[in-house]
This record gives structure tokens, sequence and C-alpha cells, in this order.
């Protein structure tokens, strides 16, 4: 494999493990989006095995939000893949890879981490760690990355609604009984379940698992131009001023760090004082 | 706000509570419908608060089917928005209007009661009390005022079948398992989950929240032609001998008076002893 | 009715009961679509009740998958409804048939048996003996008759994903959890709660029956294009040499006789020790 700088890599036989570790947080930043480039083209290229499997080693987290002071950058990563500026219509390429991508999830996902595990094929969650959050909303933005894209399709409009709007945290058996993810197993249980899913799928013929995954995809993925909208509106709005005030706020208490601002977000926006406005 | 005639309002820091109120069963007739399409006028031009609850204070109806005494009426106040008599199109017009909508939903809700809670954006019912139907069918005509389309897209085929061609009442377990509310809670709790939602989606920047809502209903929300149809069906299927033989046997029974045939209506239509042709 | 040789019927009213009984395995051949080619004519003539009720008779099977031995003998029986030898486009026509048709399930169905299922209005499933399965993929092809379509709608990516690529067993409660059955029942209580609904669907005026399933449909059924590209999809996979093998391998383990591998596929396909190119 490259040398990846934000991702552990393991093969064990038709499965590849890739580990998100980038403490303290797995922040999203042109780190991770320039691994997760890399990734998209080894295995595009046919150098991985054809299933793949994401967890985190980094306590609490299994993918957090974007890095909000370093948005050009990432995005500016993610253009090396597909030619424009958005981590949407990556996202978007990593649900068409020639892999089957399963997420492990243990731990907090928000924004865009969350909308990472969306775009993987499946999601499994441990009852015990795993946290989903969009709350991009409470800071005046549409998600940019497909949330919308995919909970609308999943879990229908006025779950989605409550997801989005309410931009609270979610845990696993919320999540399963939403359909946000495939389903919700002890964390005792979870390893050895994803992978002899994993191993049986890997054994399977790899033509035939493509052509499956792509007539799914044909049945239950957005156009890239609905990405393209998410992700342009989420760059406009998160220039204005009501936005940039709450991230200002959030980043005072501890946005971005190991605190209690990003392990219990839905308490500590509402502490924002500002107008609504 | 306006001299609502079947509304009370009361309005919360950022959230209006907007209490259905039209004894003895709040039926949908022309009052309700004109009480409607001046709420969403008001709502569109900035004069609410940007949190919108509905909920209802006449017991065992949260909002009941329409009027079917009064059908041309009702259609006529509803022009008055969308310059199109169908009730179908002014509730599409709220799943569109300029704020989050919210049913705490406690007590029955059939036909197009049924169909104001699946405009609205959000719904919570009450463990206890509230009951589900689409009882269209066994009368003998489709829903005409947005069913379909949204059950369709929630539940999926199987499920909107079962509801729509039963015809009978749905607990609010069933309906949180169909996805057809977001969450059944119990009635102790549901208020305080409702309103501490309502106010933390309140707070946060309108302009992200309506950017959000509206590409929710970019995916989810079924083109005006789509409810136009139903909307024409439904305006002349009730016409038909067979449906208008079964309204007048219910109508003999108590229809529109708070008896059995309301209380119970999946058993009263039983009785019906003509043919099914 | 007509000599069905693979379904024994029964009417009751205003419903149809169709047991299919064509043992040892309920497997879909020429005589089993030949049959069904019979029954959607006779429905589309008006000349069965409006409701049909689906069950088996012969034990542990609802309705196995596809003879593979007979691909090209029942493709030509379909082409007898549709003039296109494609099962896929058949049971889109049971979709858009004139009566409303409900499965009751109890004991396996597989691959184009769960299709049949899928393709049918509702599905009720008994807790203790249904067992669902879309084994295409490990097999090495795409499920050729709706399943990719229907699962999309009402499940989702996440979940179709999981159900298609990982080709394994599902029970009745996982699938009532996800969405792929309307409701998991007792054995000791579904009879009734499925004769009651069709008894009671059977008493409404049939033309708002088809009018609600023409509107249902006209948002949930898959164009026969899409159905199309998964008929022949399948039908050009099934002909590769590692679909070729795994067929040659199972059908030496037992492969559609009443042995462990009919009765568990999904530890018997584990056993296949070749490559997965």
């Amino acid at each position: 494999m490259l040398p990846f700088t934000t991702l552990k890599t393991r093969t064990d036989g038709n499965v590849l493990h890739v580990t998100i570790s980038h403490p303290p947080l797995n922040l999203i930043g042109p780190a991770f989006v320039s691994d997760l480039v890399d990734l998209i083209k080894l295995i595009d290229d046919g150098k991985t095995p054809p299933v793949i499997v994401f967890d985190s080693d980094v306590p609490d987290f299994f993918l957090s939000h974007v890095d909000v002071g370093k948005i050009a950058e990432y995005r500016h990563e993610a253009a090396r893949l597909t030619g424009e500026p958005s981590l949407g219509l990556l996202l978007r390429r990593l649900s068409e890879t020639r892999a089957v991508t399963i997420a492990l999830i243990d731990g907090r996902t928000r924004g865009a981490g969350s909308e990472f595990a969306l775009a993987c094929d499946m999601r499994f969650a441990t009852r015990e760690g795993a946290i989903f959050g969009q709350m991009e909303a409470s800071l005046g933005v549409v998600p940019g990355a497909g949330a919308v894209q995919h909970l609308s399709r999943m879990i229908g409009r006025g779950r989605t609604m409550e997801v989005v709007l309410g931009s609270v945290d979610f845990n696993a058996a919320t999540a399963e009984r939403y359909g946000w993810v495939n389903r919700a197993l002890p964390r005792a249980d979870i390893r050895a379940f994803v992978d002899a899913l994993a191993h049986r799928i890997g054994g399977y013929p790899k033509a035939g698992l493509m052509e499956v995954k792509d007539r799914i995809n044909a049945m239950t993925l957005s156009s890239a131009d609905e990405f393209r909208v998410d992700s342009d509106m989420f760059s406009a709005g998160v220039k204005r001023p009501e936005t940039q005030a709450r991230i200002a706020f959030l980043s005072e208490r501890g946005l971005q760090t190991r605190g209690r601002t990003e392990l219990d977000y839905a308490s500590a926006i509402l502490e924002f004082g500002g107008t609504s406005a």
C-alpha cells in the first residue's frame, strides 16, 4: 500500500481492513482526504482486495466532521480525483468504487464523517459506542457531502427532516430503527459479524459483485448534479456571518479538540447566545 | 394572529403552537381549510416564528377526515392559496411553507387528516392515543391529498398497499415500525420531547433551515402533477354510486358525529351489506 | 379454474387462495411459470375474485429459486404473456395484475422465489418458518427478476447491499425490521390475520382498489426497462465459467433436492473451494 498518513491498512485474504487513525479526533482535513483519494485510486486500479472494512482506532470517534479551518485545502485534495473541489463528489465516487465497502462504526461520526459512513455500501454500529449526527443546520448550512441525498432515500422525508434540522446525536439503536445503519450490534459481537460477512462476500465472483453494486447504485445513488448542489450550498453557506459566529463560538469552547464540545455537540450548540437570524 | 375559527395559537419564543380546536371532531371542512390558507400566508410572509407545532385539544381526535358533505366548499377555500380547488395541492403547499412544521398526534387522524400530518415535516405520536388510517379505499376511492405520494416514499410499496388498500386503523407502535411517524412516545413524555426539539430548531439560523427543507423536499416531495392526479381521481371517484352508497350507510350510522362509527371506523365499514361491485 | 399443475386453488367469497404445490421444493421451472401465466390471464380477464392469497403446502419451502437446468424453458413460458422471455418482466406483470395479491410465507423463499414474493402487493411471514434470501451474488450474477428494483426502494441502499451482496438467509424478524415484509407474525396467528385482511379488502369496491394499486405502482414500480436490464444481466451472467463452476459444485452437493444445500444454502456456498476470480 501507499504510505498513508491517516489510515492503517491490513490485508486479510479477500478483505482489506482500513483503520482510520488520525488522532486526536479523526478530523476530515487535507491529510485524510488525500489518503482517501489515493485509496480509491488503488481500489479502482484493482490493487486491493474486493472488500474493504473501515474502522477507527481513535477512542470515541469513528470519523469526525470536516476541519472547519481547512475547507479550501481538503477540497483541493478532493479535486485530485474528481477534477472538482468537492468532498461530496469525492464521497459519491467512493460509493461507486470497485470494491464493496463496509463501515464498522464505534464512536462518534458527525457531519461529513457521517456522510463518509453513508457513502459506504453498508454500515454496522456498536450499540455501546456509535453516535451519529448531521449538525450542519445548527450552524446554518446544509450538509454538503451527501447526507440529504442518502438519508432522504433510506429513511424518508420525516425522519430526514428530524435528523438534519434537529442536528442532534442519534445512538445506534435509533439509527437502526430509522434505517440509517444496517444493524446495531453489541461491541462484543460486531467484529466477528462484520468479518464473516466481509470474507463471505470476498469469496464471491468479483464481476458479479460489481454488477450488483452498479445496479443498486443505479437505483439509489443520487446524480452528481444533486451532490454538486448540496456541495455548493454548503460552500456558500459556511461563509455567512451567522455560521461564522457559531463556528467562532464553538471554537472558543473547544471545537476540534477532545473536550465536551465534541463529546456532546448537541448540548454545546444550545449554549450559543446569539440570535437565530 | 388573524382571528382563526378552528385554530388556537400561542407563541413561545421561536415556536408557534397551533392547536386544532374544531369540536366535536376536528373535521376538515371549509372553516379549517380557510384557517389553514391564512396560516400558510402568515408563515410565508414571515409573520410567524420559524417552527410550528400542531396539536389538538379535541379529545380522541387529532384531525379527522374531510367533511363529506362540504367537499366543494373546502376545495373552494383551498383555491384561495393555490388557484386550484384541491386539498392535495394545498397540503403540498404546506410541505413547502417557510417554517418547520411538527405534528404532535394524540387521537385519531384518518383520511385527509392523516394526509395533513403527512404533509408536516415531522410526526410524533402518543403511544396511548394516536391512531392512523387511510380509509378511502374502503369507500371505493383513492386518497386525494397526498397519502399515496408520501407513504410510497416513506414506507415502501408493500406497506403502503396494506395501509391504503386495507383501510384499517394503525396504532402508534405500528406506525413507528412502518416509518409512518418519526417516533411513538409515551403521552407523559411527548410534549417535553417535541418542545425541546422545536425550540432547539427555532434557535438555528433560519436561512439554513429553509435551505435544508428545500433540499429534502427536492428529494422527497412528489410533483404537483402527481398530487393533482390523486386529487382529481378522488374528486371523480367520490361521485360513483358505490362510494355514495357507503357514505350514506355510514352517515346513517353516525359518520361525522362522536360515536362508534368514528371511534372504530374499521369495524363500522365491515357492516356495510352491499356488494363490492 | 384451469387445470393447473403446480397450483391448487380454492375460492372463498371474494378471496382466491392459491397454494403453490410443486414438490419437492416448489422450484420455479416451466410448469410453475406456465401456471402463473395462466393465472394472471384469468385475473386480468376478471375470472377470479379481487384478492389472491398465495401460500405453499410444501414443507420448508414457500417458493424456491429457479430451476437452473431449465432457464431457457421457463423463460419461453413467460414470453407467452409478455412477448419477452424474461421472468422479471412476468413478475412485473404480476405486480400490475387486476387483483390485490398477498403472499403468506412460511418456509424458504430465495432468488426468484423471493422475487415472486416481492412482486406481490403485500408479504406476511411466519416468525417460525419464513426464510428469505437473494443468493445470486454468491453465484456471480445479479438477481434477474426484480429484487434490486423492489429492495432498493423498500429497504434502502445499505440494506439492499447487505441482502444482495451477502447472499445470506434472513429470518422473518429481520425481514420485518428491514421492511422486506409487511409483518412477521406467529404461525398460530398469521392465517387469521391474512384472511381477515383479504376478506376485508375483497369487500371494498373493486374499481377503487385498482385505482389505488395503480397509483401506488406509479410511485413504486420500476420501469420495464429497469427490469429488462436486470433480466438480461442475469441471463448473460449465468453463462460465465465462475457461475457455472459454482452451480456444478452445488449440484453435486444436492442443489434442487431436499437436502442440506437447500435447507442451509448460506453454509453450503461457503464450502466452494474455487477462487473468487
